[in-house]
């Protein structure tokens, strides 16, 4: 309910704000950890700060603005600095997405690039099919469309592909796009076969539909011997089908607001028609500054993302151990192969609204299920843990006060 | 006329971009100019990269990720970073706008601060009160929503408020907000004066009208001895009237996309769903190094905009020389007080657009003025000239070929 002191607050506002729920104080987004908390953080998808690349970064931006000076500063193209799509076609290249650099926007994020691809196929009320769970920001990311959802199943290998067919065999009601993170997923961290990918493609082909394939985590992998499947994007046929989002923020850091879409070029044209007018372009300096660090011979960034994926893995590791040690038999959780999050489906249908106040009393934190679906139409009993903000040793301290806090409200 | 390969465009994109126009290969936004061309450049509001503090900002990059890491790197708040809005509020303080940070939404540029504006306010086809001519950027930021626009004209005092009332009282089709740029307008110059601005906030307590007062340039003013008059926001009574768009572009650098909305408090949570919608939040990177640069004992902000006052005041200064020298008696230009604009009515009718070839063929080019009006219905005889980005000497140079060309095509 709408609770404003403008007695015109009706009609001053846009419709999709008509359920606002103004709350006097509260800002929109994550709250913060209070400092020197012992709260132990499960809930944001943060990346650790010891693991950002600090001094290669802080001499990347002084260079960057020292030596570019004339163009990091100044007003920039709204598809973002060639440089840097050269710098990230030539990294997709690796993960066998073969585009050039006019087939790559630069976002704010690819958060931005979630927004952008609402703007431009996206009207009023249309539908879109999401896993079920999704990715929260997502709905925020569209949220002034008011669009319909309709959900899909994931299981341990990903998204029920079979289901999603069922549903548009069943209803002429077609969604504008099947929204999928098919590489350990946010926020069940699991992954979508290849078989799935293939068959996803073959859906979307036949039923004339665009994906969107959002894929923030999928180069942190934590078995060097099995890496996932590669990307929807780079299978065959999937230039027309899909938009590709990416992003620097888990592999540098998140403030860094810094991703991109990839599309075919005429949709490229009309997402860089949408960003330009969303903020002209992406922050200059930025875009400079990461270029002149991945460029740099002071700074690997491979070598970079591999220490990354050492150190999620150990506490991926140090979850599912204390979980195991710690949890009762008839919990389930997944057992993700790389990304932040591991998706534990409670025992005895308990609510995870009502963990969650046991759990903050013990002094630990997560993301209830319901926040994952749509209306929050699901997930009552399940929850998000991410391990990616949190060492090792805490982890088990945070999975041991979420054990006491479970046994209490059973 | 759409042109696209796609066979299911009609409804693959959103209704908005029914009428875009897909050229491959070109992209939307501001064409560069080619390195090395002997181009005079007057058509974008460029500032001069030789007025960048670059060394400055190079330190203030560099420290901020050294010593704040843990938050510079790291996900912040949608509203921005807490010591920016402070600073902000602060800066805004000067100008008599009093505010405390939590009136504060940090943008990535204001330019997105017009984007979230309109995402608040507009549902699609509504009506924006805009100055005719006005700033074009503007259309590209609302241009989702496909809002009509009803035109008020301005004269060398700014905008005609007398014409907007009247237009208010014959229609009960009312503005979702008038949208104006009172000081050093964007693109003719001229600046409201006091009893239009206190007129401006009159009608708009009058008619229940939100006003959106867009003020990049206000701070670049030419005479130290007399400055614009306050902004419409410090006036008395306009808190609940006035949302504000602040920028960093033009004092420091555009590459930097950092600016700020000021509105009270309910409409802010509303621009700040809006904005973490958007983009989740501004580059925290470039949020601390503002902060860490404007606190430094080694930079002094206020000398630095003296600096460019005294810079773009001699530009303006070299450009009207030259167009009194240069250009015939029957053509008018307005004498900007600040800012980065002169506004010319061509002589006997001539079309810009014509006068745009010709001088392109000099050497030299310009926006013409039809640009500036919502639809292009208006200013086919007018030019934007942008002193800002060009060096006295070839201002001169520059003025002389448009001057030819214009007698050519005359």
């Amino acid at each position: 309910m709408a609770s404003t002191r403008e007695p015109s607050a009706a009609r001053r506002y846009a419709a999709w704000l008509a359920d606002f729920e103004d709350t006097p104080g509260a800002a929109p987004g994550p709250a913060p950890t209070p400092p020197g908390s012992d709260l132990v953080y499960f809930a944001g998808g943060l990346p650790d700060p010891d693991l950002f690349p600090v001094e290669p970064l802080a001499d990347a931006y002084a260079g960057a603005i020292r030596e570019r000076s004339a163009v990091a500063l100044q007003y920039g193209p709204p598809m973002g600095a060639l440089p840097l799509r050269e710098l990230i076609a030539e990294r997709l290249a690796g993960r066998g997405i073969h585009v050039g650099p006019n087939e790559v926007l630069v976002t704010s994020g690819s958060f931005q690039g979630l927004n952008v691809v609402g703007r431009v196929l996206l009207d009023d009320g249309d539908l879109i099919a999401v896993e079920a769970p999704t990715f929260m920001g997502a709905f925020g990311a569209w949220t002034t469309h008011r669009p319909r959802y309709v959900t899909v199943t994931v299981d341990s290998e990903g998204m029920e592909v079979d289901a999603l067919e069922e549903s548009l065999r069943q209803s002429e009601d077609r969604p504008r796009f099947v929204y999928v993170l098919p590489t350990f997923q946010n926020p069940s961290g699991v992954t979508l076969n290849l078989e799935r990918r293939q068959r996803l493609l073959e859906i979307a082909e036949r039923y004339d539909l665009l994906l969107v394939e959002d894929d923030p985590y999928g180069e942190l992998w934590f078995d060097a011997g099995a890496p996932p499947p590669p990307p929807i994007r780079a299978l065959p046929g999937a230039e027309r089908r899909v938009i590709y989002l990416g992003s620097f923020s888990k592999i540098l850091a998140p403030g860094i607001r810094l991703g991109f879409a990839v599309a075919e070029p005429a949709v490229l044209r009309r997402l860089t028609k949408a960003k330009f007018g969303s903020d002209m372009h992406t922050d200059n300096v930025t875009q400079y500054a990461v270029v002149r660090l991945c460029r740099s011979r002071d700074f690997d960034l491979e070598a970079h993302v591999d220490a990354m994926r050492a150190a999620y893995r150990e506490r991926r590791d140090a979850m599912l151990d204390a979980l195991e040690a710690r949890f009762p038999s008839d919990a389930r959780w997944t057992r993700p192969t790389g990304g932040f999050f591991i998706w534990c489906d409670l025992p005895g249908d308990v609510s995870a609204q009502t963990l969650l106040g046991a759990a903050r009393a013990e002094g630990v934190n997560f993301v209830p299920g319901d926040d994952f679906y749509p209306g929050g139409a699901g997930g009552r009993s399940s929850i998000r843990l991410s391990y990616s903000n949190v060492s090792p040793r805490r982890i088990e301290q945070g999975v041991d006060r979420l054990a006491r806090a479970l046994q209490r409200v059973r």
